[in-house]
């Protein structure tokens, strides 16, 4: 077998959200993902370190997009325009041809609590990453934190809203919508 | 040895976390914080699950702190008077005597990947508690998702000021200062 397989990622992701689907994230084992992709083990594992990181790819792009988004607006702009132009950055990457799979993905999550703390942290990631990008901004605690926590609150509720089968909106307009929820949600608190 | 050994929770736990301090807490055997403690495993398998529990105890009795105090609130509290109820209840329950030990604690968990997860998850459960108890009382989100993520700020950097060598103030106050603060914030995102 060839050292090179066309497509061998898009097919081993395809293969394991469809055996995650019909019988469950645990049973399913890494060789037969490669089975059902037609392809070896060995070549799983030149892709993806274990059966998780399917589900959950390298962060490094998404966290730059949220960096650079934020780092690129005016001087002028306040932290909830700031936060808006990040998460409006990170929902405008997901595509909808993607949506079916990370609707799949999702219910797959859903299912598991091991994969249900893994998107817990990538998301406590994110914010991280958002909250320095407005401190470096010179934007001072905790108005740092907590324009990140609504950042990723918006982007939470609008990703499940963007999934959900009658959606017909796109999730940059879902994301802009549900940030505009939630800042008009800021002035019921108090 | 008979079954019934006098303080034996006490001592295994101040046992490992003499031992995970000196040590580090990968290194550290269940078998060794029995022996420090001068208690078998048997012993310690009846106090914890296993050598993680030891710094994460049951959660029930936080989680029905904050549920009690929310729910006790009268109707005319706005959202951050409520949690902020929650938010001091839960801080009472600290006292001065143990800040030592979680001191002792936090720099542990500091030093190792899988427990600061397990902190961010411990904190997603309260948050999530927080906001129930919330919706129980007719606030509508994203408002009661919003406020709970305010009390588990106020709440995480009041622990971690409270733990500081230098504090001098108790950590209720500390908490009360800090939702304070955020509140102050909500006014400065927009």
């Amino acid at each position: 077998m060839s050292r090179w397989e066309p497509n061998a990622r898009e097919r081993l992701v395809g293969a394991a959200v469809e055996l995650f689907i019909d019988r469950g994230y645990e049973s399913v084992t890494v060789a037969e993902i490669a089975q059902r992709a037609g392809l070896t083990k060995r070549t799983f594992f030149r892709h993806f370190a274990d059966k998780r990181e399917i589900l959950f790819g390298d962060q490094g792009p998404h966290r730059r997009l949220f960096a650079d988004a934020i780092a690129g607006m005016p001087a002028s702009a306040t932290p909830l325009e700031v936060v808006g132009a990040g998460v409006t950055a990170f929902a405008a990457d997901f595509s909808e041809e993607h949506r079916d799979f990370l609707a799949k993905r999702q219910e797959i999550i859903g299912g598991n609590p091991d994969l249900r703390e893994r998107e817990l942290l990538k998301r406590a990631a994110l914010t991280a990453v958002m909250a320095e990008a407005l401190g470096a901004r010179g934007v001072k605690e905790p108005t740092a934190s907590l324009a990140a926590e609504v950042g990723a609150l918006a982007l939470n509720a609008a990703y499940l809203r963007w999934l959900e089968p009658a959606n017909r909106q796109a999730f940059p307009e879902l994301a802009d919508q549900a940030l505009r929820e939630l800042s008009t949600a800021t002035e019921a608190l108090r």
